[in-house]
């Protein structure tokens, strides 16, 4: 990872918070405690890799500024709900979130609950702001989003998931909750970059699936190797819950070291494509890299 | 009420349940668990007073058919969603709907959260399918419906209605309660219906959102009665939960003859506005008079 990416990472990490802020509820709203709770949850911290591949993608292309900020607020506050909803005691039952305490654990199920079912509302609302796309490239937006996030993406693959507790999982099955659990949001990121753009191209369009299919595999065998090896104060969540719930791993099925090849290999497989198909692609082999190398 | 309205509206609820049957993902998907509690929540039950809103609020104009029936799921997913949600021992903790069990009951919280959570990404997913109308008029529905249930409408409406627990309300705030929590979703439903035809008129919509605002009201005024006076049996859902959990009503403030004819005049003015100034408005001031009536 150069010293440049560090910089340029640095500062789009600032100019994510500043979006998120802008497009959460102003801040006056204190109409009921909702408000308060959604910012809990979205400011403040986090990786915000969704929206700094949204913003590395877009780079592809001649991107509309509102158009990626509308995008950047959307994929980061469907992460956000689909975390807030995860750390509830009805699934995953987690008492820290970035090293903080989730949101239940602060306001309780009830508000926690809402602010959740708030953030994917608010999510699509944005992408239907004024920018200066043609209204049928945000409406694909949208449905790109939902098709990503609904019941054939990450919804579906956090029911997966929940089937995945106590029990016998095959590598296959594996991959599959994961491409759907994280992968699809990962892979809608990439996607809705590039539908910020004035010059989408569908040849693009492929091989950015396919870089961040293989990132977003990538960056969850990470997962699950911090998620065996960390402690819980580096990692900002409870370290351990995979082997608490007897749930398979990337980790219990092939061993630490075979998955850390697996997920060095499918880095370098995403780079490849990057430098043989995506033109201007230096911030996404960045962040392949920076995925691979994290320690939180 | 007319024999020939008992006929329409019941040919309709056969129309409506087939389109939400259509627009669930297929029977077939059985990947996980989670389609069948989508399909237990939606199908075979349920009074559709906002889908029945959307098709009366489409015959002002000339609809486009696929249009219409993408707005009609549209509605009912985001209300099902609500209800499940509501549903959960977060909320409202109730074990009966529709004089069934709740989702959560039979199928767990952790299911049941997520097909909440499916059916409202389900809502804006179908929004984006194709149809005859123009791009930007597709987009507009999408932004009316997220606004409607997000954080200045149903959801926030509800965070609202959690605090009303164990508190005394004032008359100013339990209208603003219902105007969000189930009056946004009652008007975005004759939007929607509005915006389903390709003659879209900014003047019928003004006057749509008031008798809507004004039915809403009614609606709610109406359910708190049916939740004081009814048995749990005929109401399909557990009776006296507002007075178990200390919340202010209509009932509770006003008396229950005083808030029958504040629903009663409400009413009348819907009808009214209905008569002067909405085209061909027969099933609305039909559902008009239906909401009064309703012993369930």
């Amino acid at each position: 990872m150069s010293s440049e990416f560090d910089i340029w990472m640095s500062y789009q990490k600032q100019t994510i918070e500043s979006i998120l802020d802008n497009y959460l509820p102003n801040i006056e709203s204190t109409l009921n405690n909702l408000n308060e709770v959604m910012r809990y949850a979205v400011l403040g911290h986090g990786k915000r890799i969704r929206p700094l591949l949204v913003i590395a993608s877009a780079e592809v292309g001649d991107a509309d500024s509102d158009a990626l900020k509308q995008r950047i607020a959307a994929v980061e506050f469907i992460h956000t709900y689909s975390l807030i909803h995860d750390d509830l005691p009805a699934m995953d039952n987690d008492d820290l979130r970035h090293g903080k305490p989730t949101c239940h654990k602060v306001y309780g199920e009830g508000l926690a609950l809402l602010a959740g079912d708030t953030l994917q509302t608010l999510a699509f609302e944005v992408l239907t702001q004024d920018n200066n796309l043609p209204a049928h490239q945000n409406l694909e937006t949208v449905k790109h989003l939902a098709n990503a996030s609904g019941f054939y993406g990450m919804a579906g693959g956090q029911a997966l998931d929940l089937l995945n507790t106590n029990k016998d999982t095959s590598l296959n099955e594996l991959t599959m909750m994961h491409q759907k659990k994280t992968g699809a949001l990962i892979a809608a990121s990439v996607h809705l970059g590039l539908l910020s753009c004035q010059d989408y191209q569908e040849e693009i369009a492929i091989y950015l699936k396919q870089f961040a299919e293989k990132i977003g595999l990538a960056f969850q065998i990470i997962d699950d190797i911090l998620d065996y090896q960390s402690p819980t104060e580096i990692l900002g969540k409870t370290a351990g819950k995979d082997e608490e719930y007897n749930k398979s791993t990337f980790v219990s099925l092939l061993g630490i070291e075979m998955a850390k090849q697996y997920a060095y290999r499918l880095a370098d497989e995403a780079i490849s494509i990057a430098e043989d198909y995506l033109p201007n692609s230096q911030h996404l082999i960045d962040i392949a890299h920076f995925i691979l190398k994290r320690d939180f």
